[in-house]
């Protein structure tokens, strides 16, 4: 049994984190880390676990949990793990991190966007990109995952093949999200009150939102070009999931069959993509409670564009699941592992 | 008091016409047409209306509203009033359309893009495009309105003083639109079911939503120039709303003062288009039950793209109030007579 | 015309007021006060008055409001106002107030189901219980008028008439009561997050709740006996909206013609007060927006039992409405002034 | 491995049972049966399934599945299996029944409630109560389960020990229900429309839901004596979940810890009853997408009544839950197998 700690186990990430890997076969939880509500037993907060798992949540240090786990998650605010880390704790433990301190290649773009020194960049090289279904052969032989964000899994996702193919003029890309309200945290905010977000849409964050830039770099990874790109979240009223509508030009001679054929290529063997195939729209009810991502795109002949779609859940896919699939793989379990739960509709 | 029909009073648009006309002070109903219900009361068909107007519907046709109304709205499928309109309907009411039926001048991008037979054509140049803060000039003197539709009256305002005074690369326009299910009528289908639509959010129409030819039309009409775009609708789990992301390119030299100023030139008067001014973002929430557009814009300069906004209720400003205002306009009353609800939080 | 000022006018509540306030013809707004927000624009915290009220809210004391106010609406916690009023105010303005200070009659039962010491139990006898359609007598020459809670307000007009005319065994009656979000207040409280309430329901304040007492008063002084009865609010996932469905053994001899003659007495003449009738079931997306109480019941043979049930919108009528229902009666200006408001659906 | 068969598996409990049994570790689904969608893939009905179960509806009867089954699921409307069930079916297959038909065992009662003629009266006799938890002895012999309503599971496992152990005045007991939407079926409806539903709440069916008699023939056999009571049964915007407030008088001499014993004798060893304790209120939430029914109660000494709380996901233990439940102890296999799934907040 693999021997796990979860710091951050009582936000919306960390307690899905602690569901799944409840359920999972390979996996043994020894501490449920959370700074607001050390001492409180974890199902008094997440009553869906009553019964399941009534342990106290521990105040323990990320130290701490370094030499009795096998892996520690991290499901904490920006900040904390930069500032935690370093390469004798790497040395006793896998770390697979939920937040985005590892997660951007260049440490002055990190701090630019978010606004935080970082703790320590030396360690930035030392982390892989946690996007499984890209990086799969490099996050086997890592100890520390930047595991990928919610928005930019499934931006990414969507168009990578587009991008890796050369299919799409990579200067037109506009990515257009709409995010369920789990993304936003449980953070007792006016603004995530119900009767703020219930019946209403609005974007936030325009041109300036903390995705952007890891999105860019993955593409541009890509690509092998720089990309520089449009992405706007909106909040929905809706618990979870993720929609992504990605717009791009695309290059001259590019046909609907080459389209089609980049994303079997990349995809068609990938147990959590299911590509819907063109003219069908993925809807985020689909892969609710999944670690599915479910892609579909239209090509527009009369604008020349093509409109990628891409869903997942925020808190699976794009978040929890994600994380314990980077588990499996390091593991060397099987990837679908404690992954299996069927979307529930 | 001006004499006023409804054929179609109760769909949703037709309903929350109703609602608005019982509260203006010059207007006096003398009849609501429903082919479904006619012979029921209609306050139980919609509770709201309780003890408010229990007259039945009727099954009246549009020829006998013609003689006893100064004003018939028609809130019908398409196809409807364009088999029953004629010259001689037409010199003894005016007819605002609430459907399609005459939004767009030429009649084949009409049947291509609705799958229908146009049943007078030749009335189409009679009639005036309905959106009042464009039209104001011709729709005072018209007998036949062509009442915008909700996504169109959204997106056309949000991007009508950028087409307008040359500022962006019209071949880069992209409109990202979100709507409330409202929008998708009150049909009896499995798709709009609360289980099917609650938790859940899809693009639909990619590429071939109905209302494209429309938004072209009146911005290639604003910019002078022919333009083709992506128009990509959501349904968002909400009643109302429509919330519009647009996005451009910026033409060389343009500056944020040039946008502002541009919106301030057009809307800087208007009643019921609220500017809120750059790095805004417009709620559906803050407009719910209103008649007002809330527009707002970021001036993305590491893309060199606007990102322009607008919201609205698409049942008021989208349909009903809007075609109350075009009322207003056409007999000689203050615009907003009838429409100065405040929009309810 | 009324010259008002508002206490608390950036809660539901409060803004609810605001706006109602800012439709009416025959007022004035003179301040809005808000502890949390004063010096911000009341526009950037609800920006659906964006463009009708851009005025900041300020920090007045109840004492500066009352020498220029005709009346004083406090929408306050409890405990704010008892500490505050005294005879020198209340000689210089009418007082309003949304909070519970003043609606029990007995000082010894607020204190203890409110936990609170009452800061002025002197005053409590000049208080009047504004529940309109059962006190106007008082109402209209008082100048303290306690407002009466959402959840009150709908379990007493529901079962009024039973209690008043003895047709119910008044040991037997069993009030469950659903409420949407609003009514929790806009304070950022984990439990009202959007993810915590959506998709879920639940009882809370299970035989504690505070307006028991204030229900059971009201009602025993209608039977002209002491009523003990249970009361039990549920939280529903919606912004607004009150639906009481109570129960009680009807009494031998009892008639269905009995319970519907006093329905109509009582209410008959009511403008506010929409009786459904017999079989017919109130829901509260029929009040939304506006200042009725739906009410309906059923006569069940089979046990014995009346159920009798009442919708409002618990920011209107069961709260900002009633209490602008009580300025119009206590200054002389039609009961509906400014509420005439129809049902948004 | 148990080859099942489903007719009317594209129904919400049917779609639910489908996915419940593809994780099953010991079955094998040979047919899945839907009238409205014979010939259409099951993955297009139910995109949650795309990828893992592709296969085709078919249009088989029930004739044709007892042959190949060894067991067959019904989720088909009130009146289908009673008017096609025979012994010779019987003795081909086990029929678990997810609709009423005989769930009743009076079937004058049965025809009175439900308007219908009952097709095979003479089975009534062989068909056990699939409330699992309190029938299970005779569970475990049975051909023939008829599987509980999902107001009726709630209801009944909420009240059982307190009529069972005689501890409350079962002439007083009132229910006051609460239901998400997806309890309404899948049919195209105008009453189950998304903006009908949403931001509403209403009772229906007050003193004749046809949930009533069942209601009451079980907790009549707990009691010893026969029961009438009220089930008021309410529409709550959300997709799944039932939430019962259940009220009785106390017995004289009956003390809060004869209630907390009488619910642990019964219940303390149930592993899909959580007990939540005195003073906890049961929110749908926490059993969402589980088997877990959560009960809680209060003690009210003031009223003299209890008020006993019941929460359960009705598409789950409140139908397709149950009925896998019911064919595990039947089969002799685990009784939790396939049903481990924790609630997914």
């Amino acid at each position: 049994m693999i021997k796990v700690g979860i710091i951050g186990a009582t936000g919306y990430a960390g307690a899905e984190l602690t569901r799944i890997l409840l359920s999972h076969p390979d996996v043994e939880i020894v501490s449920l880390v959370s700074k607001s509500y050390a001492g409180e037993r974890f199902s008094e907060i997440y009553g869906n676990l009553y019964s399941v798992w009534d342990e106290e949540c521990s105040a323990e240090e990320l130290g701490d949990l370094s030499v009795k786990c096998d892996v520690v998650f991290t499901a904490t605010p920006q900040g904390f793990l930069s500032s935690r880390l370093d390469d004798e704790i790497l040395s006793q433990t896998k770390i697979i991190d939920l937040s985005a301190d590892y997660r951007i290649s260049d440490v002055s773009v990190y701090e630019q966007w978010y606004g935080l020194k970082h703790g320590s960049p030396g360690l930035i090289d030392k982390a892989v990109y946690g996007l499984c279904e890209i990086h799969r052969d490099k996050i086997i032989a890592s100890d520390l995952i930047a595991n990928p964000g919610c928005y930019t899994t499934c931006s990414i996702l969507t168009l990578y093949p587009l991008a890796k193919d050369g299919l799409i003029d990579n200067s037109t890309i506009i990515i257009d999200a709409k995010s369920g309200v789990s993304g936003a945290g449980r953070g007792a905010k006016v603004s995530n009150l119900f009767c703020e977000v219930n019946e209403s849409c609005k974007a936030y964050g325009v041109a300036s939102h903390r995705h952007t830039p890891e999105i860019e770099e993955q593409l541009s990874l890509a690509a092998g070009e720089q990309i520089v790109l449009n992405f706007t979240p909106h909040l929905i009223p809706m618990n979870r999931g993720i929609l992504v509508s990605a717009y791009a030009n695309i290059l001259d001679g590019v046909t609907p069959e080459m389209i089609a054929d980049s994303y079997s290529k990349y995809y068609g063997e990938e147990h959590f993509i299911r590509l819907l195939g063109p003219g069908v729209c993925p809807e985020t009810r689909w892969v609710r409670g999944s670690n599915f991502v479910d892609i579909g795109w239209v090509f527009d002949e009369r604008t020349n564009r093509i409109i990628a779609m891409g869903a997942l859940d925020n808190l699976i896919k794009g978040a929890a699941g994600q994380a314990v699939q980077n588990m499996n793989i390091i593991f060397g379990l099987e990837e679908a592992a404690g992954l299996e739960m069927l979307p529930v509709f």
